[in-house]
C-alpha cells in the first residue's frame, strides 16, 4: 500500500512551533522504519514576516530554518489557494497566538483544508466566529491544545457528548501560573508563610508567569479556555468577557510598570490574607477556579474556597486539573490532571490532533 | 452528501450489551435530527445461544429483543463471511467476556471487519494472540473499555506513544472493588474502625464485588489490565500470570464456599492490620496498586503503602486512577481518575471507539 500523503503547512516558529517541528521530524523518522500509513510532507513554513514553500508540494524537510531562502509572506487568500491545490489531504497547523490567522479558519475549512491549533483566539472571541468555524466544511478543525495543552480534555469532552452523556458541570484549575501561586500560597496540609505578593514575585523569578505577571493575574487566559469548553457543550457565550472573571490585579496597580507592579503588590497582601483566614476557618483552601454550570448556562472564574478532600485542593506544582460531572460520572467526577502548559506538551496535543485528522476518512 | 453506512454486529446481551444498544439507539435518534455523517445499521445481534441477523443488511432496529424471531447461532466462519460481505464499513462489537470470541478477532480483522470491545480476554491472554491481532489488517481494533471502562486511558496512552513521548511508568488503582475496599479500610485523613474482612462483607452487600468476592480479591482482573497497558507500551508479557500478583485470599479459604469465605475472612484480619499499622507509622496509606516500569520491563500488582500526598491516596468511592509518568510529563504524572466500572461508562467507551472507527479513512 502506498502511504497516504499528508500535506502540512506550519504557521508560527515560536516555542510551540519549534517543538512541533521537532516532534514531526521524529515521527517522520519512526514512520520511515516501518511500512508507513502516511507520508507527511511539510509544504509551507511561515511566520509573521517570512515564509518558505514548495511549489511542487514536495517535502521541505523538517529541519528547515526560515532564515535560509525565506521570502516575504504572501497574502492569506494566496495561501488558501496554494494549500487547496495540494494533491491530497492538507492540514494547516497554526502554532501562533494570532487572532488574525484565526479569522481565516472558515476560509481554509471551506476549501477542504483541515486546521489543527493550540491558538485559543479564534475559538474564544465572538460566538459568530465560533459558529462560522463550526459550520465551515468539508475541512475539519481540532484544537485539543487550546485547553490544558496536551491533556486529553477536549477529546474526552467530545467523547462524552458524542456518546450521549449529559455534562452538568466542568470545573478546574486551568492556569499553570494560578495553580502554582495558590498551591504554594495555601498548600494542602502545609502551613504557608509568605504573602500573596511574595508568591507572585517568586513565581515570576522561576519563570512560571508571563514577563508581566498581570497577563496571568487578570484571569483572561482562564476565561478563554472556559469559553471554549462551554461552547463545545453547546452554550452560547458572546465572548470571553461576557461572564464574571475575577482579576487579581489591584486597581491601583493596573497602570504602573511591570517592575513597579511586582514591587508594590505586597502592599495589598492583607486582602488575600483575609480570604485565606476565612477559608482556613472552614477547613478549606483557596484555588483559582473556572466553573461552567452547563444546565444553568453559567460561567465564572475566580478565587474559591474548596474542600480539602476535593482533587482541586490536592493539586501540586503548576498542574492543571479538569473535573467533569456528568449524568454518567455523577457521584464523583471524571478528573484529568497534569501539566497544562509547556512547549512539548502543547506540541504533543497538536501532533495528536494532526494524526487524528490524518486517519479520518 | 449521503450518510456513510456503518454496519454493526453486536455480540453479547448482558449489562454492557444492553447499555450499548440503548446508547446506540439514542445516537441514532440524535443523528436523525441533523444531516448525519453516518447511517448506523445493526445487522446482527447475538448471544451465546441465539442470534438474529438481516440477510439484506438493512437495520434490525435498536430496540430488538433477541427472544422474538431469534434463531440458533451460526458457526463463526459463517459470521465472518456474512459480515465481510456487507456493502460498506463493518464493526463487530464484542460485549461478551468470552475468550472464544476473542480468538476470532484476527480472522475478522483480516477480512476488513473492524472490532471494538470491552472484552479483556483476547488482549490479556497469550502474547502470541496479541501479536496476531496487532498484525491482522485491514480491519482496525479499538478496546478503550478494557482498562478503566470509559475513562480515556488507552486513547491517552496511544497519543503519548504516537507523538513520541517515552512512557516511564504507569501506576494506579485499576479495580473499582479494590479501590472501594482500601479507600474505606484506610481513608486519607480519617480513622477506620473495622477489619479488612468486614470491609469485604460490606462491599459485597453494596454490590461492589462479584457474587464471589474472591474473583476480585485474586487480583487477576488488575493483572489483565496491566498486561494490556504493558503490551501497548511494547513490552512482551507472556500472559497475565507471568508477573507477581498478590492475591488477598488466604490459602485456607481458597476452596471453601463463597458464603463461608465471607464469613471466615475476618479470622485473618490481623495480617492486613499489621500492614496497616506499619503504613500508618510511616504516614502512608495502603492501596491495591498495579505498576508497570516500562524501562525495566517490570509489572507488579499488590498492596502498597503510598504517600498521603500522592493522588492515589486521595481516591474516593470505587474510582479508578491511572498515573502516567513520561519524559514529557516528568515531575508530576498525567493523571486520569473516575468511575472505572459500570455498564453505562463501559458502553460509552465502546461507543466512542465505534465512532472513532466510523470516522477513520
Amino acid at each position: 500500500m502506498t502511504p497516504t500523503p499528508i500535506f502540512v503547512a506550519s504557521i508560527g516558529t515560536g516555542g510551540v512551533g519549534k517543538a512541533f517541528l521537532a516532534q514531526l521530524a521524529q515521527l517522520h523518522t519512526r514512520l520511515s522504519r516501518q511500512t508507513p500509513a502516511f507520508d507527511i510532507r511539510l509544504i509551507l513554513l511561515r511566520r509573521s514576516s517570512s515564509q518558505v514553500l514548495t511549489k511542487d508540494y514536495s517535502n521541505l524537510g523538517f529541519d528547515i530554518q526560515l532564515q535560509s531562502g525565506a521570502s516575504q509572506v504572501t497574502e492569506w487568500p494566496e495561501v488558501v489557494k496554494f494549500l487547496s491545490s495540494a494533491p491530497g489531504k492538507v492540514v494547516l497547523v497554526d502554532n501562533t497566538a494570532s487572532a488574525e490567522v484565526g479569522e481565516w479558519y472558515p476560509e481554509f475549512l471551506k476549501k477542504g483544508i483541515n486546521v489543527v491549533t493550540p491558538n485559543k483566539k479564534a475559538f474564544s472571541s465572538s460566538q459568530e466566529l465560533w459558529d462560522k468555524i463550526q459550520a465551515a466544511s468539508p475541512g475539519k478543525v481540532l484544537h485539543e491544545s487550546t485547553v490544558g495543552a496536551g491533556l486529553p480534555v477536549l477529546t474526552t469532552l467530545n467523547d462524552l457528548i458524542d456518546t450521549g452523556d449529559k455534562v452538568k458541570t466542568i470545573e478546574g484549575v486551568f492556569s499553570g501560573t494560578m495553580s502554582f501561586l495558590f498551591n504554594s500560597y495555601m498548600p494542602l496540609g502545609g502551613s504557608a508563610e509568605g504573602g500573596f505578593g511574595g508568591e507572585v514575585f517568586r513565581a515570576q523569578k522561576l519563570g512560571y508567569t508571563e514577563p508581566d505577571p498581570r497577563e496571568d493575574l487578570n484571569g483572561l487566559d482562564v476565561a478563554r479556555k472556559l469559553t471554549i469548553l462551554a461552547r463545545i457543550c453547546g452554550l452560547k457565550v458572546a465572548s470571553s468577557q461576557a461572564f464574571p472573571v475575577e482579576s487579581l490585579i489591584p486597581a491601583e496597580l493596573e497602570q504602573v510598570s511591570s517592575e513597579d507592579f511586582v514591587k508594590r503588590l505586597p502592599e495589598f497582601d492583607s486582602v488575600m490574607e483575609k480570604r485565606k483566614k476565612a477559608a482556613e476557618s472552614e477547613g478549606k483552601v483557596l484555588r483559582y477556579i473556572g466553573k461552567i454550570n452547563v444546565s444553568k448556562s453559567q460561567l465564572e472564574v475566580g478565587v474559591k474556597a474548596v474542600e480539602k478532600s476535593h482533587p482541586m485542593a490536592a493539586l501540586k506544582g503548576s498542574d492543571n486539573i479538569i473535573c467533569f460531572t456528568t449524568e454518567r460520572y455523577g457521584e464523583l467526577p471524571l478528573v484529568i490532571q497534569g501539566a497544562g502548559a509547556g512547549n512539548d506538551v502543547t506540541a504533543m496535543g497538536v501532533l495528536a490532533d494532526l494524526l487524528r485528522i490524518a486517519r479520518m476518512g
